[in-house]
């Protein structure tokens, strides 16, 4: 373009140099894409996007996700250059312990990275989310705005891979794109033809373009990497675009101009070797014998978007102090979710439901939940995998997110604003999805499915967990006792499975007060993902519940009747009614039982030793673990002489009262493991 | 059609019919699809497909794939029909204990069934693995044999629904099909805008046709379900397709003729109601009276299917009988593998290391071990998500399997029949595809990610578990080991969490010679499917590994020098070498200290009581687990004393060394953890 100067020139070839020495002194690592995408990375920090480098924060800034994260030197160089703190001896230190730059961008670790990012496809799935986080916080704070007007209004920018584009999860996530219509989405795909094993042909011969025009995004193709103008133009066609997500493949020559490398496989994920380095160095008018340099003017010149940025963020303030003024509550409701902090006196409008009523599925107890709540917690919102009539995720009366263009029987006019989010049989992008939105904003979201297909949802989950986002997952059909549907259905080993997922809460309520209780533990912690464990079959209330006895993770429901148990029963969810009837067995037989629910291993683990001890006391040898899942979870509680009521092998179709019979789950069962246990406990104690 | 004659409309119509029945029987299911897809079922079992019901394993048969799953009745009532056994009984049976007509179809359960489907999107990309093993084979024993004349040649068709297409392993594995131009598969799309959550428009928009032509499919569009002349002419159209994978879009009515219901989310996945079914059969002129009823010359004229099928397999036999005769070696091979023996002798072919030589990653033992083991078993073939180079998983010499007209420069031409498979980073479309081909014959195929990807590709997984399928994963990068890659990369609770998976083995061998016989292991018992976690940095070559002992799960690698240990460490992979240090220490100090190497927790607990408690005597009380990994698996084996060193948190990104000390796997933590059990034991003893 007719701006670009010989610094920018210098700054993009400089920018090849330090990916190439970056990677060569830490001996392995991805030059390759960094180099090859020098142009477009310099072009959308220096010239497209609105950030200030001062303030990676600001509300207003537009957001850029690296789907590709291995690529990581691309995001980190465009953060030297721009002034985002990282500085030569960052990028010196890439891939290093405790360094700013580790092996694949990190959330909260490193300035100016928006998200984790290195598993493929999770991030261009999360920018969908992001890009459609936007338009809710738009409607909750300035929904009458014209169309870019808003300090509200904003692009994500995604640069993804062919990785990003093979994985399934994308092609989910742009199909969700395509029926949103989300025009504030811009992906950037790095048409290189070259993955791990070279030559992309030989997996994949599909044309991506006309791929995205079936999802109906703008489409548009530019040649070659080293082309800014063809760059730039498809930029600003894509930001004129508002009404469709927007798709550029750019061809690019994966490691130009390294002589030998560029164009190959050995260029994606592997260090040049010295010999290489030292070629680009010549190639591109550098000295070969200088490592980690960079010109003095060429730095400055770029890290002048500073001043641009700031004066960007001024005019913004500007116009959000117009908005603040004249939008006093919304005002309030921005901060308040900024802090990801609840309105006081929400816990008021929890439902409760009354010891011996009518037995509930605590997937109902979560609809009647939601209904109370949701006029109170306006971040509320979510919906479902294609499974909203049975996972009960509907907040009554809500509109469902989508163009006001599609109306249909069940849902109505659908609204950009919506509440209700359809994801369609799509987990993966759901779960991906999720960790855009909580990434984006202060709202507070939730998607819904069967607990066995968290399966599908596992790559996500695992990376709401690592950036500890506070994302909630409504997991109903939460066992054997999803009955008929048959094994591929019954969930065994997901309950143990998530739980050891390390930062993720799995709460499995043994009723429809317990479910009320998780879901208030689950909104007052922000602090990471959580699990709710719901079942399809009616559970009757019982008696003992406490809401703090949930957010402590277990508690004692049912006390032995001298205070001092001989025996302790451990059950969470559909099973705390056969410890509550077992017990009764044994108080009858004159032993003193302790019924322990415990919905949440995770939290009981975070509490204090004094109260864990108090709960399950390290003498009482004789206990059982009941859970219709694999027992994984409950040997370090039962310990040597305890047992474990469970199912360590797949279900079955049947009725649920059928299988339960038929697989142990029953009062007489948890009986003779309680008779089993204090035998045990008895022996070692004489 | 001109053929199509009363009875067959008769007996569509009789298919609704019980499909409503069966569902209000039960109270619960899917009748919508099962009636909407009557006739194009009815077509395919009855005049399409070749097949034989009084032998569903016949290996001429064109496979059948019902990739949604839920609409299970849409494939019993062909089986009933067609005379595969079941009978009216059967589908009064319906989603009952112990039937032949579970919720979804179960393979090896109900004669007919080729395949367990429901969790949508698994069926459509397993058939993609059935029509690729379908062409490998053919090039194992009949690869000179003009198109369409080969015993060996046969279609596998896919009935698939929104959700299949909404999924994102059908994204990945119809991407695979179309580069691999899987002439012999053929998908019909019913294309009803109807799912759970009502009108799909909500969630999907896309062109989902122009997709597939993206992919490089044939595509079709069939519109009205009734219209058997088109459905005909377009399935004829798909077979004289060879070039490429056929797509038939048919857009049907859920629930035709409901006259409530049909076109609607009820219809989907709930029992019509009574009325509604007097209904249905009030407008079929059925008597509404009557349940479960057939007429006796709709059935004859049905079942005289079967007569067609026995000579279409005579003739095949001849055919086949002619191939033999002029194949006895490649039929000897065919004979083998269809029993999946092995040949004698293989174990010799297995490489061995010498102890304390050089250290080797157990990835590259794993390369070594298939370039000895590839030219003795033809039926061993497999391939890697794009991570070849790094999971090692070629054989040496092998071709590429896809179309000859592509060749690249690291690969070389393409065969049709080649060995090495190529998924791309689509680890989902993977595993399902592995499941296909384990299905579809004899032949042993394994795939390859990195451990931390086995949560993309958990659902197939979990169904080669469940159909116990002998495929097996390559987990290479099996821990913080892998180093600068960082958290994202790093497995922490892939080990405990696939361990939970009932009937999947995971193997964790502690150096080369531990892979070779983990190799050999899991090679000789095809009864289920197993993973091999390898790791990316070298290990040394242990004294005391023992191939029996791998075999068996765990074993003492050393023992206690005076026999009688006081203290055992139990540790896998990786971290065996700092047990066997820790033991030297402890020795040295007087304590006699064993040393278990349990490379698979699921094969030692299929062990007799005997062995287990030879190995692990429940008298010694001190005991510690080293593992890299969440320390869940361990807790039942450590016990009350006992102590796990493990990592409960996320990994970082630096080089492995360093990771393995800030993370405290090092000999001196694995010492302390032994003198903090021997205290709680010697306590406990006193």
């Amino acid at each position: 373009p007719d701006d670009w100067s010989e610094l920018d020139q210098k700054a993009v070839d400089t920018i090849r140099v330090l990916a190439a020495d970056a990677v060569q002194k830490v001996g392995n690592g991805h030059p390759g894409t960094a180099m090859s995408l020098a142009p477009l990375a310099y072009e959308l920090f220096q010239h497209t996007m609105r950030h200030d480098p001062s303030d990676p924060g600001w509300q207003g800034r537009d957001r850029f996700v690296l789907s590709c994260g291995h690529s990581s030197l691309t995001l980190y160089l465009q953060l030297f250059l721009a002034g985002y703190g990282l500085e030569m001896r960052d990028l010196e230190e890439l891939r290093t312990w405790d360094s700013a730059t580790p092996g694949h961008p990190e959330y909260s670790h490193t300035p100016g990275v928006e998200i984790t990012t290195g598993p493929l496809g999770q991030g261009l799935a999360s920018a969908v989310g992001m890009a459609m986080a936007a338009r809710r916080e738009r409607g909750l704070f300035d929904p009458d705005a014209p169309q870019g007007e808003s300090p509200f209004d904003h692009f994500v920018y995604v640069i993804c891979s062919d990785g990003d584009i093979e994985e399934g999860v994308t092609a989910e996530a742009s199909s969700i794109a395509g029926r949103q219509q989300l025009g504030n989405l811009v992906v950037i795909y790095d048409d290189n033809h070259i993955s791990i094993e070279d030559d992309t042909t030989v997996a994949l011969s599909e044309d991506v373009v006309e791929r995205y025009d079936a999802y109906g995004w703008h489409t548009q193709v530019v040649r070659g990497g080293e082309n800014v103008v063809g760059i730039r133009e498809a930029l600003a066609n894509a930001k004129a675009e508002t009404g469709r997500p927007s798709f550029i493949a750019l061809r690019t020559i994966i490691g130009y101009p390294a002589p030998e490398k560029m164009n190959t496989g050995a260029a994606h994920g592997a260090a040049l070797g010295e010999p290489e380095v030292r070629s680009v160095k010549e190639i591109l008018g550098f000295d070969p014998d200088k490592h980690f340099a960079i010109d003095d003017d060429v730095l400055a010149h770029a890290r002048s978007v500073g001043q641009r940025g700031k004066a960007e963020h001024e005019a913004w303030d500007k116009q959000f102090a117009d908005w603040a003024a004249a939008n006093p509550e919304r005002r309030a409701l921005l901060e308040r979710m900024a802090r990801r902090q609840l309105p006081d006196g929400w816990h008021d409008k929890l439902p409760s439901w009354e010891v011996g009523g009518d037995p509930v599925a605590t997937r109902k107890a979560l609809q009647k939940i939601l209904g109370e709540i949701g006029p109170e917690l306006p971040e509320l919102w979510g919906g479902s995998a294609d499974l909203a009539e049975s996972n009960n995720t509907t907040i009554k009366g809500a509109d469902s997110f989508g163009p006001s263009t599609v109306s249909t029987n069940m849902w109505g006019q659908m609204s950009p604003y919506g509440r209700t989010l359809h994801f369609g049989v799509r987990e993966h992008a759901m779960g991906s999805i999720l960790n855009g939105i909580a990434l984006h904003g202060g709202t507070r979201v939730y998607g819904g499915t069967f607990l066995i297909f968290s399966d599908y949802m596992r790559p996500a989950v695992r990376l709401a967990a690592l950036m500890k986002l506070p994302t909630t997952y409504i997991w109903t059909h939460d066992s054997i006792g999803l009955g008929e549907d048959g094994p591929t259905h019954q969930p065994i080993e997901q309950l143990a499975s998530l739980r050891a997922v390390p930062g993720l809460s799995i709460v499995r309520p043994a009723d429809a007060n317990e479910t009320s209780a998780a879901v208030r533990a689950v909104l007052d912690n922000p602090t990471g993902p959580a699990g709710l464990a719901l079942t399809r079959q009616n559970l009757p209330i019982l008696e003992g519940t406490d809401a703090d006895g949930v957010a402590r993770g277990g508690y004692t429901l049912a006390d032995a009747s001298t205070g001092q148990p001989q025996l302790i029963l451990i059950a969470t969810g559909s099973e705390v009614q056969l410890a509550v009837e077992a017990r009764k067995v044994f108080e009858d037989e004159g032993v003193p039982t302790r019924v322990v629910s415990m919905p949440c291993v995770e939290w009981f683990q975070a509490q204090d030793r004094s109260y864990t001890r108090h709960v399950i006391p390290p003498e009482v040898k004789a206990r059982v673990s009941v859970e219709a899942a694999v027992s994984l979870t409950w040997h370090q509680f039962v310990g040597d002489d305890g047992e474990c009521v469970s199912i360590e092998h797949f279900g079955a179709s049947a009725d649920y009262k059928t299988l339960f019979q038929q697989f142990g789950f029953t009062t007489q069962h948890v009986v003779e493991a309680g008779r089993r246990t204090l035998a045990r406990a008895a022996e070692h104690n004489a």
